[in-house]
């Protein structure tokens, strides 16, 4: 990051009518986009959340509340602009990009599936869920989407998903990447009973015993335990980092997400910003990994980029203080003791 | 709360295209904000962040880093909006009702002191910070101007204040009515260094120990050991509550105020919003004694209500999800399995 930058936002905050780093999170966010974007005067102009579609062949071992339908139906849901992700991006005053890099079932029309990669990925349970090559096109074409947007204009993103099943391959990068077992990393998803999350702690168990992904390699984790859209997301954070575009992260996906972008390039932490913590337990585990603190505990286990959408007020907030506070010397105030 | 309202808003809920609860803390205020207008479409209209200010005379003790000349500044700024709580109520669409209830110098013009009681609170740690009766004035004042808020149309209210050296009454109170020792409920304020730390326990507890309040009577515990500031805030909630407008609390002081507010009526807690937790360590165990619990960690130490004002975003939020989210029929997503 631009460190003469950060200093002098740091300088301007420091003028501010209040006590020293007292608006704190505010004031680190506008030091770490002044760094991000190397100018004194950072500013959020076009905000877009990246929202990526995909499922997963381990939905065949019942780890998920819901059926693989469910993926598609939701999908069209976020282009009708119903779903929560929708209302929670206009509030912000965000767009919502979604893609389909890899749903299971097809799309009409048709042309809605020009991104998918493969029609879901493979029950990671019984053998690696993509090949090297669909994980690295899932890569590319999450950096592609990010770059489409930031060429129109968009100087904040956010990471957001969509996929029945998503929270076992990201428990399972999790815990592989963290080293933690199963049963601490992983939650209920989208309203798992006991024996459900038993029965997915055990899966994730045994995909990992079954592909002995290389916690060093972030590909190989990415293709033999991930997911497309976990993997599209890695990759659009990377190009997030490349063009020094900041990226709110939303909840366990998009963590787990990061945790793989980050073992393929770490500078690529400096360019991430959290929001929340979610309910699923391995979220904070992963934040805590990457060396993040979530900001808001807002109980959610949506996914979308729900999160990441509500953080977004955020940053709109930190922009405004940095541009719109008096400063001691303006408004005549006394400085400390 | 009116529980036809909490459940229609549940039901509500429900329908919509997500799992169950899982919109978490926007879904619990949205239910809230019905229950207390009594409505199964709760509205949030016009909101507004009170400002109570006001001087305490134990600043003679040396527990602030600022000057008491900044009192009459910072109120001078909020008058030209250049604080931080203008900037974030600006970016909240919330107004900002600014009120002199006591503090030590004059103003200019003197029309601005119409709501002054007295010139400050005298130094607890010598006797009485107020007279009951100035308690009660300070009571009286704070519920006007939010009676005079909710006639104007404000439907949703914040607290704030100002006031150097506001935050050793806050924590007095917080001790006293929690029976936790000065130690664990007192934080630097604004900017105290270690000694000025341990001055400021000292000065609590010789506060308490000289007055000795009775932590049930809660005109006694503000009158000896409070402020205007906090007086009046408390009379805020308790007209919020009594008018059925939710109020969404800020930092440690006006969870001090909220405090003697419930102890004067304990069903005023029902109408209580929490919004972040600050720095002040007081802060997270006064809110526990409401049994409330933060949503946002900001690291705030400003006051003012800025952490309130971020809140009111997800107010917004949850009534935006209630109004605009498509429900599972009208989207044609299949439910659990």
């Amino acid at each position: 990051l631009d460190e003469q930058a950060m200093e002098a936002v740091q300088a301007r905050l420091d003028s501010l009518t209040k006590p020293q780093g007292s608006l704190g999170v505010l004031e680190t966010i506008a030091k770490q986009l002044g760094g991000i974007q190397g100018q004194p005067w950072p500013e959020v102009e076009k905000k877009a959340i990246l929202v990526m579609a995909g499922d997963h062949g381990v939905v065949a071992e019942g780890v998920s509340a819901f059926p693989q339908e469910v993926t598609p139906q939701m999908f069209y849901n976020f282009l009708s602009g119903g779903a929560g992700i929708n209302v929670l991006a206009r509030h912000a005053n965000a767009d919502v990009i979604c893609t389909d890099v890899g749903m299971a079932f097809p799309l009409d029309p048709p042309e809605l599936m020009v991104h998918r990669i493969m029609n879901g990925t493979h029950n990671m349970a019984l053998g690696p869920a993509m090949s090297r090559k669909e994980a690295l096109l899932s890569l590319l074409t999450g950096a592609k989407i990010a770059r489409q947007a930031i060429d129109s204009g968009v100087n904040v993103l956010a990471t957001g998903e969509v996929g029945i099943g998503n929270t076992t391959p990201s428990a399972a990068i999790i815990s592989l990447i963290t080293g933690l077992p199963p049963q601490e990393v992983t939650g209920r998803g989208t309203g798992l009973d006991d024996a459900g999350l038993i029965r997915k702690q055990e899966v994730i168990a045994r995909s990992i015993e079954i592909n002995q992904p290389d916690p060093q390699d972030g590909m190989d984790v990415l293709s033999k335990i991930g997911g497309l859209e976990i993997g599209a997301l890695a990759g659009a954070i990377l190009q997030a980092a490349f063009s020094r575009v900041p990226i709110l992260l939303d909840g366990v996906i998009s963590t787990a997400a990061a945790l793989i972008a980050t073992r393929l390039c770490p500078t690529a932490r400096f360019f991430l910003i959290p929001s929340h913590s979610s309910v699923e337990i391995g979220h904070i585990t992963a934040l805590k990994e990457l060396d993040l603190k979530p900001i808001m505990h807002l109980d959610f286990r949506l996914g979308e980029g729900t999160g990441a959408a509500i953080g977004f007020h955020l940053l709109d907030a930190s922009i405004r203080i940095l541009n719109e506070m008096a400063t001691f010397e303006s408004a005549g105030v006394s400085s400390k003791n």
